[in-house]
């Protein structure tokens, strides 16, 4: 059997691009950056790379290809963006039109691709450090929250912060600082620890994406910048044109996650 | 007398906007991030902009305008880039054709400002760690060499990596590797130690910019990525139009060094 969790990204995308994998890429290619993507047409691509610059925490750029270009020469030079994710989302005017497999019938020769950190590449350092992840033991997806936290706005791009959450024992939570501080390029350090009311979230139970954990005596919850934010800035503002990745259907790079750590 | 080295910063932007200060600017405002300046039209921006994000270590982005807007909102709300800095560099198809203490009369609509991290910082973190800037000591500026070093290409923006050397005793190197780590907005760890041939350095002695300084006995060259590169990639691009700061003149920005410090 084809041992998803050793095999090497080229290999697991090879699957991908020829419709032999299709489901979500959690737990692949261990030691490797997952990312998010988002695709837009050129005309609003420098907008958008401002965006991402200004709000590096919720938006970490792993890579940007040039306009036509469907290679990420930087994450995955051997790659096809049009076709080794598992599942895309189609957005126009901001509405989800259709959910493929491929879309290399869809693309054209303005359009640019954005890949962004994904939390899967912190959550394993955590793990590595004995801080285990509620939603996989409870095998749903994290909760995600839109907060009051602003956005920094550039061009046509602007919006709330969405926000992953992860109950951390007390014990744990300098230690969850720290491992994830050493990681900026998939979300960081937390941006809030504690009390979800500060940041605008009325209801721990009821996220707004994903789905609820349980919160034990003596955790607390933190929250984390999420790849998420770009999806609910579109449904925002509405572009005409949009590709992302289909939720949890991530694009798995060539770039290892020690690679990345600082210090 | 006006004490340059605790003012705040907005205090020396309103000294150099209003004419009365016109010198370089290292060791003003200590404690304060201070940048390099690149303006150039919105049509290549978006080059410009993706260079900059696959070159971090050469190019870290402190703050980038929206086209026609000359105020850094990120890094100093209230400073104007067009007088804020004591003197400008104006390029015309590559080739310094004017410099001036104020480009207000210059400025258009469709201008895109980049402010990019300047070594200064992570020069006062190295003093400030017991390692003294070779440089400084010899009241000259720093050597920086062309190396053989490739940026990564983006759009028109290609060439050679530009590097800033200080010699550094042997016992300190390690610390060195630590202390401007912390740093990535103001280019981060080294680029290379202590082989000069190996990254396209023939001459020490002979720097494509600033001064030789002396290397003593026990000391190893040690080399990082320098703001100098896209000034040294827009000789070799030659862009219609672009605007820099004057070598030495730098932006002080309203942003603390230590709010910047990872880990």
């Amino acid at each position: 059997m084809f041992n998803l969790q050793n095999s090497i990204p080229e290999e697991i995308r090879q699957k991908i691009r020829e419709g032999k994998l299709k489901s979500p890429t959690a737990g692949m290619a261990n030691g490797f950056l997952q990312a998010n993507l988002v695709i837009l047409p050129k005309d609003m691509a420098f907008d958008f790379l401002l965006f991402c610059q200004r709000n590096p925490k919720s938006c970490p750029l792993i890579d940007v290809t040039e306009a036509g270009s469907f290679t990420p020469v930087q994450a995955a030079p051997t790659a096809d963006l049009r076709s080794d994710i598992p599942l895309y989302n189609v957005y126009r005017d901001g509405k989800l039109t259709e959910t493929l497999s491929d879309i290399t019938e869809l693309w054209t020769n303005d359009m640019v691709a954005f890949l962004i950190g994904c939390s899967f590449t912190f959550e394993e350092a955590l793990v590595r450090n004995g801080i285990s992840m509620r939603h996989n033991d409870e095998g749903v997806n994290v909760p995600m929250y839109k907060t009051s936290i602003p956005t920094v706005k550039a061009g046509i791009f602007e919006g709330p912060t969405v926000v992953s959450m992860r109950p951390i024992a007390e014990q744990d939570i300098v230690r969850a600082v720290q491992v994830t501080s050493r990681f900026p390029t998939v979300h960081g350090a937390p941006l809030h620890i504690g009390h979800p009311a500060t940041i605008g979230i009325t209801d721990l139970d009821k996220p707004d994406y994903g789905d609820r954990v349980t919160i034990k005596e003596g955790e607390v919850p933190v929250f984390w910048a999420c790849g998420v934010t770009p999806q609910a800035i579109s449904a925002h503002v509405k572009p005409p044109f949009m590709i992302t990745h289909a939720p949890g259907h991530m694009f798995i790079t060539d770039i290892p996650t020690e690679t990345v750590g600082v210090m």
